[in-house]
């Protein structure tokens, strides 16, 4: 196998302007970790999200962040945060988070690190008012404790945007 | 320490009226497992729900149960079943899933075993729109594609319900 | 790959008659996990027997079980109970165990669910007294503190139901 | 703490007569390995029996042992050798092995080496016919297909061995 | 106990010089992970180490650092690269690895991820030239492949290091 | 998989001369264990060295040893011992140690066994001076503390070993 210091290197590239969201490390698979770019567009976010298989390390490379975990039943507590430049947060394996850039004219880059080279992505929204299929609105609506057609309402903003 | 077959046991009970909703087994905090019974009134529902860290195996007891779990992104395929006395199903660790009893004039019973001592719960809606204190609804609102208006009633929902 | 819920699925069919002793389920072989349903004649015995690498718990699904395992030395303690429909008992990782059906005229059934998709099983009398080739008499005559004579006479069962 | 060389050593003082049968080494608890000196008088064994969470690697320092394990179902193979000074076998994780010095005038002395600070010993014999509780002899005649006075019988010598 | 989001946070603090040259992030002990922010002066380094359990993840935070690692026997492969600020590196687990400034008017600051709570530091001129007491300089005269005399200068050097 | 009881073994053959420095044992590749027989000349050393992922148990077949390891930071404490025939000594994962055999008109024999079939091996001096490239005499000389000329020397020994 042909391996060099690249394998085990991740440039920066902060003078860059960037389309992709986030773009994963080649080359850290045997060592149970992943990395990953993230760009926040001025009032970008990355929405409540957990990963099942991974505790999550977030450095803050350029510009500003809100970021918060909520803890798992009973207590529900939002533990959040304001990170500048060079701050680092950490996001407890399988707990709901999620990062906001606040700042309305000026974009944010963030490293995340994660202890898994397989950590998941669950975006909460998209699995549990966008799936394929739907799951039905009678075990949503008891779920959160609204009427039916709130929970179809939801629904259809998925379904419209998969079909856009 | 004093030990006997009782640590290792959990009588089911199936002729008593029971009002708890899930009863953990003790005496099993050293072997990476955990035990619940789960008790579903007619068109009763464990809601949309993750372990953090813990595989779980659903036997059906008593009655019947439609049950699902959704798979992580990209794509967000619900897997779901109807379930009957002594059927079996598995959802897979950190994975958003439920069960619903959909009979209307009979209960359900369940055993729950869970591939870790401390699995954590996360129920869905209680994370994400009851925390304490609540997310930004600025941040909610662009999860979900809805007006912000929405994510207000979805949150005020969950604040009732903690306060009567 | 083509998977769907029935691969986290097991019917329990409990109206059908069965033959086979146990059925594996297929399809958990990434989750850590194995399920098996047993099924006991009246009188019937799942005999002492390890697991070499999984921790198990057995839920009665219809009738009645004996149940016991043995603790490992100095003390050798059997830990046993009678179990009913629904009733849960756990046995711990490497322990020798057995399950018997003590009602002379109803079959019994149960689901045992083990912590690894490999758990491996060792039938005691088979592996001390049928392997291939024999242990040596003169070992198990002073491990089992009897005559030679007891030991062939043991060895001699097992030979002979494997032959016939 | 005080800690010196010697909580990581274990002297063989081969030219010592010894009375006991084996010696756990201290001061390797946090280090995931159990370290115990066997000695074998002339004809003497150590019975078949498993360690549920831990594989051995056994070396002879002097004379000469006959070691063995039987594979799991459904093949019960026996693996065996004769073993001299300086040679090594290993024991897989929770099957049944045994070793026995075959020299009717020459003790020998191992090392084994196990893979866990607390592997666990269940000895055949004791845990299936020397339980406390015993187990009942209708299991036992299942199991080993013979009557139930051989199993008493059996079971008697424990029972005496117990009481002297 | 009193939790909360600063204990799941480190703050940067890029404008405030800084004497200590680590500071390990407190909160994280259940977390599986360290942090540690290291500033290097103009023309400074962490020198040649390694952390016995655990992979590092370095992002720097400003400057320019080159780092590098040397791969196991037998090749010893030196892998290196020049960091500028945003990039990230990977150690991984056991090898010998160093950071080094090669700016002579400008500091660096980076930020290291260590896959273990409790990582260890192995320095190796340290741990191989200035241990208490020293290694027999015949050991390693033979395993540096020079005179004896080389050998007692590079511990004098540590010896005099560890006595001002 | 045409499997015997020789995968499980390893012969000593004490009455062999031997000119291999160390032999792995085959078949062990699943048990997470790796054995080697380590062969020392009067006067031979195993160098100062780590194995990244595994802690060592080591045994003297034949012959005498000295032994030790150094601890991390910022202790650096030797900690070492004078073995004979039979005594067992523990290096714990990833720390630096050594085996010399200081006597001078006699081999010495001793068996590793390693808590990983992958433990790894790094050679300090190999590692640190005759890496391919060489690390900067810069870095060097600041670790070592000393000048660039000694860096220089001993650098040149490990160019020379490998190119005669």
């Amino acid at each position: 196998m042909h391996v060099n210091a690249d394998d085990f290197f991740k440039a920066a590239e902060l003078d860059k302007p960037r389309n992709t969201k986030d773009s994963k490390l080649p080359g850290l698979n045997t060592l149970g970790i992943s990395l990953a770019r993230i760009d926040y567009a001025p009032l970008g976010e990355n929405p409540p999200h957990t990963h099942p298989r991974a505790t999550e390390i977030l450095t803050v490379l350029e510009g500003t962040l809100y970021v918060g975990f909520v803890t798992s039943n009973p207590n529900n507590t939002l533990f959040a945060k304001i990170l500048h430049k060079g701050d680092v947060f950490v996001f407890p394996e399988g707990l709901i988070h999620f990062q906001f850039n606040p700042v309305h004219d000026k974009p944010a880059v963030a490293l995340a690190a994660l202890s898994s080279q397989n950590p998941g992505v669950i975006t909460i929204a998209n699995a549990v008012f966008g799936s394929k299929p739907p799951i039905s609105d009678d075990i949503l609506a008891k779920a959160f404790q609204v009427e039916k057609g709130t929970i179809d309402w939801l629904q259809a903003q998925f379904w419209e945007s998969n079909h856009y």
